[in-house]
């Protein structure tokens, strides 16, 4: 059976906007062999819902153990639905650590990757020797000896189009490494220290690495300055080590210019 | 065998900062028959830890799925260790919901129930039709249509000194309702409303019934002025429904006045 796509004879098209807690996916891409992952399992809930195969289209991939505030992905149907009954059809499908917090229908042919035109990633750290008892997790835990200004200092020398192939995985595969960085902010909240990245497009463990290499520069391991010098080696080896999936999150994908969604 | 306590010869007393996830949790206080509570779980670590009976003495109770960021009790022991080895004994005992983040010597005769001066709690909303991934135990969802300008009028009307009986549960055994609410502020943060309580002391259930009665209003199903209309009543079946515990955090327990936290 062909799965219901854009090219079907009066398919509607629905964006999506999904909150997951990543701790027990294999990420967000569908995998084989029934490993659990965000796009399975909102397939295998359209399946139901709409009684006909169906791809949920993301706006991209998340690594196996990241988090989505608002994950935004795009689903054919030539079910006749309201968004409110979509909503919770999905939402009484699919575990409760993956929810549908909004559903808008769009013109058939806008696709949530290619519309995308940036992203806002927040990673969570927690400088302090306890672990938190509330959000394991939710946070990296790193050593207390973080300086959160001289961290500040340097994420602020980040934001610029670049070449950023020294951040990203080995095997990222993506043809394009050049992205522009809009913003790199750090955010102190009670005990949680929050880094901020706003960028058009971000590569493989791209977030994740600059985090790892970061908190080298705060601990005082770098030297300020290091992550534009290691930048312009485009050489992964260079950078720190990628921080774990389970401090991230993807908090927002931005669509249009002025304020629109799509 | 006797627990060591405040009298034992050459006993130390260590003062606790605890943070835990309630939802695994019968509460703070030590049940019979092998059910889980945070005072057993801590107690059963520091009988391994210290190598004798002890009994952790909290600054009060929390119901049973009611979390802590920094609840204070406070332990005598006869054995000899450095605060950082305490620190992580109970951390290597406790399961992982259970997190003992600070340790502090204090006066032998220190009690953090009797001089404890006052307490913030903090209740966590979410008015929207689906559920969070990521906060689901965290929060409570509540319908969308609260009005948050009108919840905060309305908890502005409540600090004072005053008799609190009809927020409290049925079989509060406190022989004194009479409590002073310092504080009842409600902040926005993205999708969660937050109302935050400082009070010289609370009863039984008080702020889960202040919250449950406050949504009411929020909701517009009382009229504004309800809540000290209610409180004056002193009876219980005037008020609101009881708010479930697991949006609850006891996020402060106040020592000393002028910065000391003994």
């Amino acid at each position: 059976m062909t799965a219901v796509g854009p090219e079907t004879p009066g398919a509607r098209n629905y964006k999506l906007t999904i909150e997951y807690d990543g701790a027990d996916f294999h990420g967000w891409q569908r995998q084989p062999r029934g490993l659990r992952t965000v796009q399975g399992e909102l397939e295998d809930a359209a399946r139901t819902l709409f009684g006909h195969d169906v791809v949920v289209r993301g706006s991209g991939r998340t690594d196996a153990g990241v988090h989505a505030l608002a994950q935004v992905a795009n689903v054919h149907t030539t079910r006749e639905l309201p968004t409110g009954r979509i909503l919770r059809g999905f939402n009484g499908l699919c575990g409760r650590d993956v929810r549908v917090v909004k559903v808008e229908e769009v013109p058939a042919d806008w696709e949530a990757r290619s519309r995308a035109r940036g992203k806002w990633y927040r990673y969570d750290l927690l400088p302090r020797i306890p672990h938190s008892a509330l959000l394991r997790g939710r946070v990296w835990r790193v050593a207390p000896d973080l300086d959160v200004a001289r961290l500040r200092d340097e994420l602020a020398t980040l934001p610029t189009t670049a070449h950023w192939g020294a951040y990203r995985a080995s095997d990222c595969s993506s043809p394009d490494p050049v992205k522009t960085l809009h913003a790199a902010e750090v955010e102190r909240a009670g005990e949680i220290v929050s880094l901020r990245f706003h960028g058009s497009g971000f590569l493989k463990q791209m977030v994740r690495i600059l985090v790892g290499t970061a908190v080298e520069v705060g601990r005082g391991r770098m030297e300020l300055g290091s992550m534009v010098r290691i930048r312009d080696t485009q050489n992964r080896a260079q950078a720190g080590p990628t921080a774990p999936p389970h401090g991230l999150f993807l908090e927002r994908v931005l669509y249009g210019g002025d304020g629109r969604v799509y």
